[in-house]
């Protein structure tokens, strides 16, 4: 076999790593034409939605090149399991810097492979360029939901329940300990926080399964508590959150409010591309059975009552100081 | 008036900037939610595409901000055009440099509206983030073309005319000349040049007259005979060019074969944003009439034969030698 070069001229890149990624979606000629044919499904909406990340912003440099392509993707399809859509294919355009290496793109493009199984899309385009600076990656996710289905952040009732899935904070801890930031975690909580870090769960089946049962909803990427203002805002409502009702991994529960890691700072730091959303309080046992039928862990943490604005109360029922609504990133 | 801050957080960057790009797209929620739907148009596939680029690599740094926002954009719409698709919508991710201000965003987002009005398409989504780096442009755009009419690479036929929009290789005369290379231009002739490699003309009118006219299509971004060797291939052809019939602007007329630049050369430059087609000679009388109508130049320049590969023939009928077959960003 002859030996690989070190660097792939555009085409062979693509040919090489890329397009084994589109088979199976005829549309997509095997990324050997401009453009992909997508031929909608009859009566469903198409949920459209694009997501960048860059490295040393929202991602580490050394990261392992799988879980950097799964996170590139896996924000997107956060977005998508917000809106209850279903996936269907999505685009990416890829900037590399000129030293990116094979072994790096192989396990790069096995990262998208995996997931692309797991979830059910394709990849239907894309563009590879260099780029002097870091890596960076754009994600166009298009998915599918019923006509005129879609979960809005809009539609929030006063007296709706707020819930939210899985856990609170965790990835805000995988980056810390990624910067080296002593945290008192043990060997297998660090693990567990870097990977809720580098790989965010999108919670695909249980956001399909709210279509119908929640009013509002959306995917935590800045912080529990800046999202849940966007609800507030949109929607037109006040949200009290009990801070106390959050949910926390067991990691976060043995650090918190220790010497290191403040319960407001869980709440307010992003990356964990878990659901928010509001619903009305008929609808409790339908939720808990969705979430037991996706195995997803569901909490309700607070209430949308009149005015505007997001108050966290502690045990006491005082409002939580917060240094900072969530993360902005520009 | 308050005096607007120097930089931007993101929220405020979308809501001042980008949303307006979104009004009279109700689907695109004012860019406030995860997503955005499209309804598709019965009977229609929908047409989509992504390509990114990158400051210092496919524009210069110093180009003026709406340049460089047209160039995001209509190199995509190239692509649509070559599919004979109309633009429904866009989607961007726009990673900045931190030292990006407002009037350059304000110039920038202007660029953006001009052309979306031009050509009939509205921003449905968008992600800006801050980079290290240079400024990075994802665009994923998507058009609707007839279902199963969509022009492809692949459908060349043996006899088939081949012809090209416009004219070929300004582009590149117009980066040598931002890059401050002697070329023996007047002003005139230069600003044509520099127009041409910043702001690329998607034949959007042309492309859609070619359905049901042409055999096979795409755009030339790498270059007249690699982007011709893309449809030899997947067509399964030979093409053989008259070099001495390629079209060429009074620009690049004048320097051609002089002291700087040889025909080679135009023939194998990136950045034309030209559409090269495959067509039945039975085809000539309404590809002129559509020309003439759209108002958009279209030449024969060569024709398929069996076998593969693309040739360039000069005056003498000797293959004219090539470089390189066309500009490889990676």
């Amino acid at each position: 076999m002859a030996r690989e070069p070190k660097r792939l001229g555009e085409f062979d890149l693509i040919a090489k790593y890329f397009a084994p990624l589109a088979k199976g979606e005829p549309g997509a000629f095997d990324l050997t034409d401009d453009a992909a044919i997508l031929t909608p499904t009859p009566g469903m909406d198409l949920v459209v939605t694009t997501d960048a990340i860059v490295a040393g912003v929202h991602f580490l440099p050394e990261d392992p090149a799988d879980t950097i392509a799964q996170k590139a993707l896996r924000v997107n399809l956060s977005d998508l399991a917000a809106k209850g859509a279903k996936p269907r294919a999505y685009l990416m355009t890829a900037a590399f810097p000129r030293d990116t290496d094979n072994s790096w793109l192989k396990a790069f493009a096995l990262g998208l492979k995996g997931d692309q199984k797991r979830f059910g899309l394709a990849l239907i385009g894309g563009d590879t360029v260099a780029t002097p600076g870091p890596l960076t990656l754009g994600v166009t996710a298009i998915g599918e939901v019923g006509r005129g289905k879609m979960l809005t952040r809009a539609g929030a009732k006063v007296g709706d329940d707020i819930w939210v899935t899985g856990t609170i904070g965790d990835a805000a801890l995988g980056l810390k300990a990624l910067n080296g930031d002593a945290l008192g975690l043990d060997d297998g909580q660090l693990r567990h926080v870097i990977e809720r870090y580098r790989v965010p769960e999108p919670r695909l089946a249980f956001g399909r399964g709210l279509v119908g049962l929640a009013h509002a909803c959306l995917d935590i990427s800045d912080g529990l508590i800046a999202d849940l203002g966007h609800v507030s805002d949109v929607s037109a409502v006040a949200i009290e959150i009990e801070a106390t009702a959050v949910p926390l991994s067991p990691a976060a529960g043995a650090v918190v409010d220790g010497a290191f890691v403040s319960l407001a700072e869980l709440l307010t730091a992003g990356d964990d591309y878990e659901l928010a959303f509001a619903a009305p309080t008929s609808a409790r046992a339908r939720l808990t059975a969705l979430a037991a039928r996706t195995r997803t862990k569901a909490t309700r943490i607070g209430t949308a009552r009149k005015g505007k604005g997001v108050a966290a109360l502690d045990a006491a029922g005082a409002p939580l100081p917060l240094a900072r609504a969530g993360y902005v990133h520009f």
